[in-house]
C-alpha cells in the first residue's frame, strides 16, 4: 500500500482524492493545506490534515507528496522544499522554466536520498511521451501540437480582471482545416492564427460597455492578440449552466518519412477528450506515482520524468497480466 | 555504434535496412538468409552475407540480431535458437502464443546472458504500449481497437489460395459509424461484424467462375464469414497500378471514468496512418533495439517487452534535449 498526501485542496487535489481511490494499492493518509487545514472537509474519512508550516510532521508516515499547486509562483519554490524531506510529485507545466526546475528539484531529491517527478499531466505528460516516442521511431519528421477544444483557465482569469467583468470562460478551439491538412501526412508551416481560435462567454456588469470588453479582450497581447477571437455576451444564469465543466483535450501528431528514398509518410496521433482536465491530470499522476515508487524501492534517487518510466512501472496489473492481455 | 544484423531479407527485413540509414548510432554489417546469401542483392555496400547455418560466425561481430521473420513457424524456432548467441529482436505478432514465445525466449537469452525483446511493432507494439498506460492512468475502462483501413497479407493470401483466382489484395475497413461511437467515449458492446468490413480486389483466370470464387470468399470460416465482405473483381493491370503499396494504420482506443462518483468520462485514443506497414514496423524495431543494447550495457539481461522500456531509451536524443524540447 503506497501511502499518499495531498498538498494543496484546489480542482486538481480532489481530483488525486478520487484517483486514489480507484487504486487498490493506494492510500490517502493527509491532507496538507496553506490555510487552515482543520477546517477543509475531505471526502475522504480518516484523514490527516496537516498546515504546510507543519509539513514535516509526515516523515515517515507517508511514501509521498502529491504536490497539487500553480507553476507560476507555488511549484517552482515548494517542491525542491519538499524533495528535501519526502519523495515528490508535481505538474509544473511553465514548459520554458522546465529545465531550470528539474535541477533545482533533482539536486534537492539527491541532497535527501529521495525520488522526485516533475511535470506529470497530459501536456506536458502524455503528450510528452508520444512527441518522444514518436521521434525515435521516426526520426525524418514534423511534430504538432493542437489543445482543445477545452477550458483555458488562465484566458479566462484574465479576461476576469477586465473592467465591468464579474465572471468569464474561454475556450480554445483546434482549427480543424489545420489539423485535417497535418493528420493527412503533410507538414506544412502554422502560424499561431493558423492552428487555434478562441471563444470567450463572458459575463458583464449591467450597463458596461460591452464595445470596449470585446476590443480590451481580442486586443490583449500574449493571450488574444494573435488569434481569431470570438467574444459571446451571455447572462451568469446561462454560464453556470453551459460553462460550469473544465472539459478539455487535444492531439499531440507526428508526421514522419520511411524508405531508401524517404518515400512513405506515417502520421502518428494521440488524441484526448477530457470531460474534466484535473481529474485526467490527477490520474496520470497517480499512475506516475505508483512508478515513482518503483523505481525508489529499486534504489533511484534523484528527479525523473515521464521519459524515464516504463509502461509496467506505471500499471497496477502484474507483468504477466500485461503480457498475456495487453501485449 | 550500435552493429545490426538483419536475419530475412524481405519486406521486414529491407525496411530495417532503410531505417538503420535513418538513425547515426546504427550500422548494418550484416545480412542473414537461409537461402542462397552470396546472391542477395542489399542497398547498402559493404554487408556481409551470411547463411543461416553459419550465424555463429557472427559472434563478436554483431551487437544484436533484428530477426524478420514469419510469426507462424518460423519465429517461434528461430528467436529461441538464436537468443542463445545473440541479443535478439523480433515482432513476433501471434497474440494467443505470446506468453509461450516469451517464456521460451526469455530462457535461452538468460542461458547465454543475452538480452532479447519480442513482439515489437505497432500491434503488439506501440497499440500495446498505449493499452498499458491507458488502462493505469483510467483504471475504470474500456478498450477498443480498430485496424486499417489498410492491407492484410494473410487475408490477400488466403484469397489467392482459391482455384481460378491469379492475384488478390485484401483490404480491412474499420466500421466508421463504431469508431465514433467509441471516440465520443461510450463503451458499446461491438461483435466482429460491427467493428470492421472486409473489402476484397480480385483477378480471376479467364472464363472462371466468378460467382463460384466471391461465394468462396464470403463464406469462408475465420477469415471472411463473420464479416461483411465485398468483392471486386479487375484486371491485372488495375491490381497493380492502384494497389501495389502495403499500407496499415488503426486506432486504439481506452474510455474511462474518473471523479468520486465516476460522473466524468475520457477517451484516449492513439491513431496511425501508415503508408507502408513493414516500413513503420521496422522503423519501431530499430528504436527499441537502442533501447534494448542500452538496457543491455547497464547489466539487464532475458526478454523484454515494450512494457519495460522508457521512451528516453529508444531515443538517440540526449536527456538533456528531451527535457528542453518535448517534455
Amino acid at each position: 500500500m503506497y501511502r499518499i498526501a495531498i498538498v494543496g485542496y484546489g480542482n486538481l487535489g480532489k481530483g488525486v482524492e478520487a484517483a486514489i481511490r480507484q487504486n487498490p494499492d493506494m492510500e490517502l493518509v493527509a491532507v496538507v493545506s496553506r490555510r487552515n487545514p482543520e477546517g477543509l472537509k475531505t471526502a475522504t474519512d480518516g484523514v490527516l490534515k496537516v498546515s504546510l508550516d507543519n509539513v514535516l510532521e509526515l516523515k515517515g508516515k507517508v511514501d509521498a507528496l502529491v504536490i497539487c499547486a500553480g507553476s507560476a509562483t507555488d511549484l517552482p519554490e515548494m517542491t525542491p522544499a519538499l524533495a528535501k524531506d519526502f519523495n515528490v510529485i508535481d505538474s509544473f507545466d511553465t514548459h520554458a522554466k522546465i529545465p531550470e526546475h528539474y535541477a533545482k528539484v533533482d539536486a534537492a531529491a539527491r541532497s535527501g536520498g529521495n525520488i522526485a517527478m516533475i511535470s506529470v499531466g497530459w501536456d506536458p505528460g502524455m503528450f510528452s511521451v508520444t512527441r518522444a516516442m514518436s521521434s525515435a521511431i521516426l526520426p525524418d519528421g514534423c511534430d504538432y501540437t493542437f489543445w482543445g477544444k477545452g477550458v483555458s483557465q488562465g484566458h479566462s482569469d484574465a479576461i476576469r480582471r477586465i473592467e465591468g467583468v464579474i465572471d468569464a470562460r474561454q475556450y480554445t478551439v483546434p482549427v480543424e482545416s489545420a489539423v485535417n491538412k497535418v493528420t493527412s501526412g503533410k507538414c506544412p508551416e502554422l502560424s499561431t492564427r493558423d492552428k487555434h481560435t478562441r471563444e470567450c462567454f463572458v459575463v458583464a456588469e449591467e450597463g458596461a460597455d460591452l464595445e470596449r470588453i470585446e476590443r480590451e479582450i481580442v486586443e490583449m497581447p500574449n493571450y488574444f492578440a494573435d488569434y481569431n477571437t470570438t467574444v459571446h455576451f451571455i447572462t451568469k444564469e446561462e454560464l453556470d449552466r453551459d460553462h460550469a465543466g473544465l472539459p478539455h483535450g487535444g492531439v499531440a501528431i507526428r508526421n514522419g518519412r520511411t524508405g531508401l528514398k524517404l518515400e512513405h509518410t506515417h502520421t502518428i496521433s494521440y488524441s484526448l477528450r477530457l470531460d474534466s482536465n484535473p481529474e485526467f491530470t490527477s490520474s496520470a499522476i497517480i499512475a506516475y506515482t505508483r512508478a515513482m515508487l518503483r523505481k525508489k524501492e529499486r534504489g533511484e534517487v534523484g528527479c525523473i520524468t515521464v521519459f524515464d518510466v516504463a509502461p509496467a512501472d506505471m500499471s497496477a496489473l502484474s507483468r504477466e497480466h500485461l503480457i498475456s492481455h495487453m501485449l
